[in-house]
């Protein structure tokens, strides 16, 4: 489309996360109209859809991926349909900014790469972008910025940590705390590093009391990188406080912390126990820590749609990502340092295998790649 | 206009300040469409619209002021010329969101004040938003929030610091500190405390080397709010070091600071010198400093001219900040404290003096006013 | 007395600095030994001594003085009758540490000046050291050696907070927190910019209702110096928060803050509101916040008795600390600017306007005095 | 010893730490006096006597333990003459303060723990305390108060962060970061959690090109503790930039950490490259950072000279960190995780079983052992 035409999106899935990104668009992000809403529960689409002028709801997911006025499609749906909906989006020659995780296994992620290089050989770029939204987060660019400046010489060890004041305990299970949390510092530690995790040990503390009946959290796990790093990380997503994600590098010659507490006003005053403290408020949640990060996730995607020139996390990474948290799961379960093999790039395609030919300045992508 | 309609904006002015919100509202702002610049520079003007499709260029403002297609104005523009330019898009019905100051001295401000509300007595809102961006910085805002909360008790005291690392040397002279810069400390006291200020002196310190010859750099500026509340300002532009802007409140159980230092990326490395350090960068100038104020700023006022309802600072808080800085210059000039007399808003208008009727939350605006 | 050998020290004075005082001498001091204290209060002085092996207890000040078995004398009795007992030491040939304020007013001030003068012509070493601690602080000391390494260029400013939680309504007055608070500041602003000061204002703010009736509190403090730096000071002695003592330089080329929130262990959890939060705690008191820096300061005269090398405050420096209160007190009353005429100290001895002939790497003293 | 008199005290080892815990017993320390030093280079034990009134210096360790004007030894030699020279020390009933590592393996270690007992059994008292430091400085000493207060709930994890600016390269070898760098760290686990270390396993990242050839460093060691709380370790002794030490706890509700950057002042100025920056200077090495500590531990145990109640790390706590450190040392060899079994104390003693006994608020010691 041309570079000043306004891109027309159609969100699927009308969860927190669907309708956050549907206020994004229609309230923050430049050169695009948000046109359709699609969710199974197609009262919850309408009501999302009557908060904004113009905006029709479905409950058919493909229906809205096929639609004549819908130039690109945001998915906020499980992952679990994810796979259907990313090739139908393909099949329609539509750019598609997919939540993570990408699918729920590898081999379907693996799919997807493939098919987003044939749709590349087709229409002259890929389609996907996947929704690792801190490589947006001015923090975490920023540090990856300073590393590979080359300023502190190679990166020698990463530490995690990632925290949650808590998750909901019913149906709740350990694997969880691999796949859908310590799965955005898999995507970290690829992104900073450049390379990718060649194994993963995850450690089983003794829990604490607030998690649910044999969930283990904290978990600690520990990457192992191609190179010959490694990156320790703390996953807690009971830790009662707020939402806390820090992240060290330490290089040759000096380290860089991001995600240190801030809070936009900095008090000294008395707390309710009587003692003088100073401080500031840990945020409540993820939506709040990374709100920049998803809006500038969502107009570097809106704008890549009109400009034709694709950014951000690629099929690969989502695929990257999710064999290296499926490696997490067993090592979870054993207690073993589990070993990852990504299948061989060059078998699947040139783009999978050299996303750095993108090198426009809003691209943050995954620098080497097998 | 409909709430959904996009607002089709031109400014006036091209220079840093003009050709910042140009980009601003062709890249990052939901619901408006850039559509003519004008400057005096013409060939400056064209440049810029250059970058952008469908922009056009023309070197007169009025010309710009009364097109059909421009439904709102962004004055850049100089001081100088904001009478005549705000008074055009008056009289064209127009809303403008005119950049600090207002005007250069307190008659014609007063002026603009009644001109604004026979606008709003026509067209049934005002239409006039003045640039004080500082009061959709979320630091500001957040601050005042805590204040009004009533959490900390009544505010007493208020410390500002306000530090450029440089200005340019030619022309330069003393009064531009308090006119230029000092000026967002004053609406800062009114925005905060919530009241006029009342008096204010100006001292000067021996001054620094890096100052040009004759002028007064840093200045020490002290006011008076009109319920007795005392406010420090340190203003330095010549500090070398970066933008330095700093907030701290006193209050009766308690303070809070705003613009404690802080960036993307902490690190921990040799310095050049050989001695580790730990710490992060200062930013080099306010449009690091206040991007995203500018960005909610912008956004504010385009949602508030598809929605009918004005937010922000007013021609009122224009002139008092106009009449303030016009009382410092004649401080530093004898060292003596100056009183300031507000006009009567009585006199003039019940909009004028009733900014509060706009309670939007997002709406910053001065709570209180004579 | 020989280098090595154990100086034999009586306390005069057993409030909560005699009794702190005491403390420090037997417990963590090298080279000396608590012999005696003395109080009028004889009951309370026997109290304190019986925590301790070997010290007697009386009532007479000039009795401990005279005794033979004390070497050294530290005066923590109330500021009214600092005079004679100085006097006694220094007829005594006694070294002594005299808490602040030297004298009540600048005129006994100056008699001790001169005093000590004759003294040194006597003993070939000037016997008063006065009791402004902070020169001893880590903080301050860095401070000052930053400042005079010329690192940073010529100092422009200084902005002090100082805060105490609360004081004791009974009996306050205004007057208190220049003489008895404000008066630190004195002391910090010539120690730092090694000048004095030549004129001061003190401002009223509507009071906090913490304050008893007719107490100002906050009052801003503004000094001028010698040199035309200029330096701001808050005092607020009911803050209710804690004791808050900060300072920042600004020079030339960059500023320092010393007395940042700091605290051992600093914490990320849920406060009693249920909200998270980051953070330390402010110490309740100047004997947490200064417990160093007396240890420091009583350490380093232990030491300069042994070794016959005065260091630290001397009387001329609590004569000048006591001129510019007395200065401030007048301001308080008037609201207007005071300058301060301090004696000519070449007509009084080259003793103390020489000052800086201690070049010890222990002695932190006013650099530069007329 | 009665609790007034003073404590004479004789060093052996005159090294860098030997040297400087001689300063602190002559100047800073109440309570002691130094009188002979020993080391087999007896030049250097010369020079460092010659520093002081009074002190005499020899060359056999042996000779000065026996000495009749000794009261108590501080042993500051390197750990393979300390088994000889601690059975010297009880041999002849007296306090010793010895430097860590207690021995340089776990056979010997245990045997100091029985002779310890025994001299208990003879003279009431144990007479060993073991040099880790860390227990006494006071980040250290909050934190573990904290924990052990219940105020953020069972502790889950620690995060260890130990860096310094750089070692010899010459003779260094991979396994001296473990014995000697990270045995500080295995008794910082166990004085916060008060357990026992049960398990460690030592990863070996790519090192950073500033070590010697063959030098893993940084390391990356994680314990099991017995109650199977974890602990991540980060060890660099190549790191360039200073001294750096970090400690996180996490516990149930909340986290707490220790060792944040700071430093006395805190500046915002220019750096040589041309950029503001704020922030401030890394300590140098562990004397700069554990000064405070290191006085603490050394008037504290001459305290317990004199009052007869021993406090801080005893033998046993020097045995069970000897015993994680020599199982570490096999897991950097092998990469394995290594398990550590403990003697039993209830066949040695019960002092070495319960040093929980000594309550005394200055006695910071491992809470729980088996």
């Amino acid at each position: 489309m041309g570079s000043n035409d306004v891109v027309r999106v159609g969100i699927v899935g009308v969860g927190i996360m669907g309708a956050d990104h549907a206020e994004r668009l229609a309230r923050r992000i430049a050169g695009a109209r948000l046109v359709a809403v699609a969710d199974p529960d197609e009262g919850r689409a309408r009501d999302l859809a009557a908060r904004f002028e113009g905006v029709r709801a479905g409950a058919d997911a493909l229906e809205l991926i096929a639609a004549d006025d819908v130039d690109a499609v945001l998915l906020a749906s499980p992952g679990f349909v994810h796979e259907d909906q990313v090739l139908a989006c393909l099949a329609a020659d539509k750019p598609v900014l997919c939540e993570k995780p990408l699918t729920m296994d590898s081999e379907s992620s693996l799919r997807l790469v493939a098919a987003d290089r044939e749709a590349e050989e087709r229409v002259g770029r890929r389609l996907v972008q996947v929704g690792f939204m801190r490589r947006f987060d001015p923090e975490y660019a920023g540090l990856r910025t300073l590393l590979e400046s080359g300023e502190l010489g190679r990166t020698l060890l990463l530490h995690n940590v990632h925290r949650n004041a808590s998750v909901p305990n019913a149906d709740f299970r350990s694997e969880m705390i691999v796949r859908d949390s310590l799965v955005h510092e898999v995507d970290v530690a690829r992104f900073l590093f450049g390379e990718e995790v060649v194994a993963i040990q995850v450690l089983s503390p003794a829990p604490t009391s607030h998690a649910a009946d044999g969930v283990i959290d904290p978990q600690v796990a520990i990457f192992t990188m191609a190179g010959g790093g490694i990156v320790t990380n703390e996953v807690f997503v009971n830790s009662q406080v707020g939402y806390e994600v820090r992240c060290e590098a330490v290089a040759e010659r000096g380290s860089a912390v991001i995600g240190r507490p801030s809070s936009s006003t900095y008090t000294t005053a008395l707390a309710v126990d009587g003692l003088g403290r100073w401080g500031g408020e840990v945020p409540a949640d993820y939506r709040t820590r990374f709100a920049t990060a998803y809006d500038l996730e969502v107009q570097a995607w809106v704008d890549s749609v009109r400009s034709g020139t694709p950014v951000g996390p690629t099929a690969w990474d989502g695929y990257a990502a999710t064999a290296v948290s499926t490696a997490g799961m067993a090592s979870l379960a054993s207690g073993e340092r589990v070993d990852i093999a990504l299948a061989d790039p060059q078998t699947l395609s040139h783009s999978a295998s050299s996303p750095d030919t993108d090198t426009s300045e809003n691209a943050p992508s995954t620098k080497e790649q097998p």
